[in-house]
């Protein structure tokens, strides 16, 4: 493999969830990618993999840098997305597609899955003796990627959780009672994790967090928030979705009576209230607290328009240059990785693909508290950098208190 | 009654639901008052009127000018709120401990009950002779207070469930289905109606916006969305929480087995998914659609920190400020009231209290279309300027389509 990539065409595409910051990384890739020479078009597979079995195609070649940068700033995936997950078969097709087009460059942006696509198919191509660099870019609001410091797309994402939260506490400080924000996250508690984030005052909340990572039983949860709210007259709470039984089983599968699974098995968690309403019924019964709300944070926290982290902004944009950068100056394969190396500065390896796509990383344990209900200093040291410069920021009334003249 | 108000005590508080600039107005009063002689004192009760009732009063002339415009800027109500409605003995009782203080300027920033409160108590001081100057401060997310051309609050909120439809536009290109996002409003649509600010091009939703203003019969929203959906190939839906049949029954008090009621009399219609949940389970059914998600926004669209309308934000202050000149200068009584003079530019008038506090208004006929599920151009020209200049734009990929191959 000499040093200079082949002469050939670039094939983007974007897979899974959406995230406010995965059209940087594609934009990034194709700005870069259009200065090399030996790229002779640069075509946008649309709805992922399967718009390249449907060869659907753009040619981004003809796309102006003003709107482009334009899309770079618009959250959700511009080429569309998929949830297909393609097996050996697919990819086989697609590869076919690839070979039928020139494409000698190869960038699939997306998670652990999509990582493992690429894998495939590089796979495919090395057998075949077909020149062809493939390249996964990350991006996942639930920042599970292996080998991954975190990923792009967590950092507004979080962001969004946490101004919500910051939100939730004033308007339950207003009117008190207990509050229940439910966050995605199948696996990892990330995301949850960030509402810690909201709290700037002692009182504020949420003074309490579930994660999935840990065994979730009612009984606890119940005496958690009867012990709150006895201290401090109001109880928000973030949960995730995700949160399971000490059988793994998830909470929500057990209340939900029509359960729907995707492509790859998975239950369907977000898009629906079920899991918050019980939650709020269990606590309004038992502990017969009266005022008890929930919100499903929902498709709200991964593409809200004006919501970004402007960390996880340029690290997405770098992510999708470095993509072209490894693939056009050094010729090789690979899963670009965002590594820290100090507080706070990252850099961008090239990683095997094996590396990232085989299974996905939960919070580590320094992350979450002895009592499994929130989190610690480590976590709040790990995330704080990754929300951005701009995060707005609560203030409280601090005048005296006036002394009472009929009711002292 | 001359000119210059009475040497005395400036009482203020802030009730019913919090707002992201109700503490503009709050700020705006305080600021202002402060600069006149006659104010010997300026205190904020704590949680509305029952803070009133129980003499919880801080000293607002001892909190620095630097926290009050910080706190400006933080949404929700910094003094807390209360859904307390006071009745004639609640309002002596109130009056009681107000002349106990000596206070003779009220301030009540709130929605229409809230200037009903003020209209009472300020009968029972003329009744008793005693000078006092109260003033109603206009805030409402639901914008539906009489007499107001919009409310203050309304812009910000409305600016979130743009927001919010943006992203969930984008989310919905991405991955195709059917979206429903349930918004706040019990009785007027002008904040489910906002939702329609999501749409740029021609494809995007929210395709369909259902209010309570007009009867809502499920056959005919499932052929809507059919229509839609095999238009488009997604549907995006925008429906008020406070949606009725043709009764005037609310949908939701249809489904919900345990039925919360507040202090006013009215079902909870907030902090649970479950009429989103009953619209998505009757599309997945009789549609036969797989993909349909739904959000219930609940909390997060009234205190969203870091969403908020600039133009919101200078009128709340302004209604505020015109509070303490109204009262300071003039020595009158009334509600102040925001009325549009040109396009765009406003005036803030004193009205009646009476006017203000009676009734509250819905949409009117001209700003809701004939098939009555969408919104007409007079509407869209009507919120335009309430949602500011901080607008982000979603930009899409324009780059032509690149010829089949193997497909073709």
């Amino acid at each position: 493999m000499n040093n200079i990539g082949k002469k050939g065409k670039l094939l983007i595409a974007q897979g899974g969830g959406p995230t406010a910051v995965i059209n940087q990384s594609l934009v990034g890739a194709v700005l870069e990618a259009r200065k090399f020479p030996q790229v002779t078009r640069i075509y946008g597979a649309l709805h992922g993999v399967s718009g390249i079995l449907n060869e659907d195609f753009i040619d981004l070649t003809q796309e102006t840098t003003q709107n482009l940068e334009s899309v770079a700033c618009t959250p959700s995936s511009a080429l569309f997305s998929t949830r297909d997950k393609p097996d050996a078969n697919y990819c086989i097709d697609m590869f076919n597609i690839m070979k039928a087009h020139d494409i000698r460059y190869f960038f699939y942006i997306g998670g652990n899955d999509s990582a493992d696509t690429v894998r495939i198919v590089n796979e495919k191509a090395a057998q075949e003796n077909y020149e062809l660099r493939s390249i996964h870019i990350p991006k996942t609001i639930d920042n599970d990627l292996l080998v991954n410091d975190h990923c792009p797309g967590f950092g507004s994402a979080a962001k969004f959780v946490a101004q919500a939260f910051m939100g939730v506490n004033l308007d339950i400080n207003s009117l008190p009672g207990v509050y229940i924000g439910v966050v995605m996250g199948r696996h990892a508690g990330f995301l949850t994790a960030a509402a810690a984030m909201a709290k700037k005052y002692p009182e504020d909340g949420p003074h309490l967090i579930y994660l999935p990572e840990r065994p979730f039983t009612m009984d606890k949860f119940l005496s958690d928030v009867k012990e709150t709210y006895e201290k401090y007259g109001k109880c928000v709470i973030a949960v995730s979705e995700g949160i399971c039984d000490n059988k793994g089983q998830a909470i929500v599968s057990k209340i939900s009576d029509s359960i729907e699974k995707d492509s790859h098995g998975n239950i369907q968690l977000s898009g629906t209230g079920s899991l918050g309403d019980m939650l709020a019924r269990e606590i309004k019964e038992k502990l017969n607290i009266k005022r008890v709300r929930s919100d499903t944070f929902g498709y709200l926290q991964r593409s809200f328009m004006g919501c970004v982290s402007d960390t996880d902004q340029r690290e997405a944009r770098e992510v999708g240059e470095k993509a072209a950068q490894f693939a056009l100056w050094q010729n090789v394969d690979g899963s670009v990785t965002i590594h820290r190396t100090g507080n706070y500065s990252v850099d961008y390896r090239l990683s095997k693909l094996e590396d990232v796509a085989k299974y996905t990383k939960s919070m580590p344990d320094n992350f979450i508290n002895q009592a499994a209900n929130g989190v610690t200093s480590d976590f709040i040291d790990y995330i704080k950098p990754l929300l951005g410069s701009n995060m707005p920021v609560a203030y409280k009334l601090r005048a005296p208190r006036v002394e009472k003249i009929l009711n002292k």
